[in-house]
């Protein structure tokens, strides 16, 4: 990983210096926080299984937001089998560190979305 | 608006009934929350406020947010003027819901990006 990505500095082409901008030019799309919430909640480790996370993400999309999260320091990716090799996924202290904002993301959509389910959580 | 959305349903279309999902069905995008900060914390009321709040949205983004945030009662507008006609956005109470989603957001952004600086607030 490039040396500035570690030291964590705004994303090139940042709006402005604003925390939530910034976050939301990292997270800010309809399926970043899905795959969050599958390796935060769900026990999740494979790509099958986020593949198969039960809202029809694509291949193509979720290969970018893993490469894109990785990138960005939040996900990491480990070999776990040779001969195809085969990778594990996890979230990293700084993905980690998202919890708080899915925990108020599933309190706001279940107080005024009606019709949600709190999925099963392991 | 429709009486099926004062109902508060899941938003057609939604991928599941996670409410982190629904959520992001509604706000899962760059602008939408940065639309919903300004109204929340920085006394924003009117369209030019908005538009001339430091990230450089585009009028037409901002006029599609607005439209879909009140659309789906998240955000209200009142004229508050005749000839011309001129409109106050403010937070509906399911708008205001959203502030713990980004005072975690300003949480996480602050401590996981560096260079992020905590916009004044009124």
């Amino acid at each position: 990983m490039p040396k500035t990505k570690t030291q964590k500095l705004i994303p090139p082409g940042s709006r402005s210096r604003c925390p939530i901008a910034c976050a939301l030019d990292l997270l800010g799309d309809k399926w970043s926080l899905l795959i969050i919430r599958d390796l935060t909640f769900r026990g999740m480790q494979q790509f099958g299984e986020l593949q198969n996370a039960g809202e029809g993400i694509s291949t193509n999309i979720l290969t970018q937001r893993l490469a894109h999260l990785q990138e960005w320091g939040i996900v990491s990716k480990t070999p776990y089998q040779d001969n195809p090799v085969r990778y594990h996924y996890a979230l990293t202290s700084r993905g980690a560190a998202l919890k708080p904002v899915l925990l108020e993301l599933i309190r706001w959509g279940n107080a005024h979305v009606k019709g949600t389910l709190v999925p099963e959580v392991s």
